[in-house]
């Protein structure tokens, strides 16, 4: 059965790196920290943590780190796919042996076109491998970006398989069908949208929640979406975070996402990417300062850790 | 200046695995070295080597038995590239310091749509990060697998930068086309077709070979014709090799070439696959041995190690 813990609002949390590009872990912890202080859980290693671009290594001194802090097991969901069988399951055993309350699970994204037989038979060598009654996954459906696509045929085989541990997907196909069709298919499975634009439609179709880029820089009016969606003034609340999702999507995101803690922190190293990212250049950077400052932007309680 | 060693004909070495899918160091060194018997490089831990779905451990570990066999590592040309900057530099590093003449290098594949700009800066912390006047880069084009193409105006930057570690590519693209528009465009950089189908053609335009997946079950015949591209018969050898791949390509790929291995030394382990790729399943397995037989296709000298 699915854990509520996970339910709400989850951010994938950006990875802070240093001026030598490797991960900053104090910045890191901080950074999570003050999401969870805004009621947003944690999907650490995520697409927008820019969570590939991490080595196996780089990723489980992380989670370690997390688990050092004592940030709430009970709100992180850690990205544990990897093209490699033998990565998804060392990464996913230890977010299981820190207490994760789930895994939000890439399909192996090298090759395309690759047959449902193919990702269910990685799906349950991972699940036989951990060999854990703990272990709940989170499937991750973001076909823009992976290029493989987790087919509905593909969840229901896996649901049948293993009841207990498919504990829900991740929707990022951008595609509200897609996510609607999961809604009404699936029994005792969690429908998170990929962004914040379908939380108030997902919920009113019976989802969990959201887990959105944008959580990073504006968690607490998406958590208080989720917290009050049956509330009179639901819709106006859904428009005014889609609007500032719109925004901020008008930049590449991840180094947009980044470029907002800098400012919001005053701490320019929040600014670094890993290639084949590109830190936004000046000029569309200035651009996006005007934009969050044309908005009165501000992220309360967040502050520099230097 | 670009190593010779590394012209003509090379094999992205498929990869065995146990009953248990690790990798089977003992199958992969005498498969590889039954490949340099028949003037076929070792393009190893490529994408029909499911490279990407070994850890970088499995991967520092088989090249250090190929070091440790004693394979001649003038003649090797490991697929290095990763999503993670670190993997990449990692495993590059250890390839140039075990001698090997050149290495191949995907993008880093998780995200589509970057820039050069990006893909650029990649590159360039690779090349500085290993810090070895030894390393001689080749560039990696696979686009409908990898999905980030590496475009001429990227390749003109390299080897604007670096004029003596970017040494060539392989255009896996399938577009002849591009293929003849870098050998038009470049200087000193070798240009590998992606599969014999354009050896003749890319010899032609003077470029360095081809490295195909399958000369891994039929290097004699198209190492013939790299070595004999200017006698006679040179098109009529091409047709006999590119009538033999079309009737491969007809099945999946990986799958196939491992079958036939299998079927030529009796050596059933050799069907292994990882996910997401499946063996070929018994009708289309029995398809492609009639197939085989049909031909009467063989690979001499090649034993099971068993």
């Amino acid at each position: 059965m699915t854990e509520k813990t996970l339910r709400g609002l989850l951010s994938p949390v950006v990875t802070p790196f240093d001026a030598d590009l490797k991960p900053d872990t104090k910045r890191w912890i901080e950074h999570s920290r003050w999401l969870l202080s805004q009621d947003c859980g944690l999907a650490v290693f995520g697409t927008n943590s820019e969570a590939n671009s991490l080595s196996l290594d780089e990723r489980l001194t992380l989670l370690d780190a997390a688990f050092e802090a004592d940030l709430d097991p009970a709100r992180m969901m850690p990205g544990t796919g990897a093209c490699a069988l033998p990565d998804a399951v060392t990464l996913t055993r230890r977010a299981v042996e820190g207490g994760c309350a789930g895994v939000l699970m890439l399909p192996p994204f090298y090759y395309k076109g690759v047959s449902d037989d193919g990702l269910f038979a990685f799906y349950d060598r991972v699940i036989q491998a951990v060999g854990d009654a703990r272990l709940r996954i989170y499937l991750y459906h973001i076909p823009p970006v992976s290029q493989v696509p987790i087919s509905l045929d593909l969840i229901e085989r896996l649901l049948k398989a293993y009841p207990d541990t498919i504990a829900g997907i991740k929707d990022s196909s951008g595609d509200w069908a897609n996510t609607s069709a999961m809604l009404d298919r699936f029994e005792n499975f969690d429908v998170f949208a990929g962004s914040e634009t379908f939380l108030l439609s997902t919920l009113r179709g019976g989802g969990a929640g959201c887990i959105s880029a944008t959580a990073n820089i504006n968690p607490a009016a998406i958590s208080r979406l989720y917290k009050s969606w049956q509330a009179p003034d639901a819709d106006k609340q859904q428009a005014a975070v889609t609007d500032f999702r719109e925004a901020v999507s008008a930049y590449p995101m991840i180094p947009a996402l980044k470029a907002a803690i800098a400012w919001a922190t005053g701490d320019e190293t929040w600014r670094n990417v890993r290639p084949p990212l590109m830190p936004l250049d000046g000029e569309t950077g200035k651009g996006f300062v005007r934009m969050l400052e044309g908005r009165g932007f501000s992220m309360p309680g967040r502050r520099n850790i230097d």
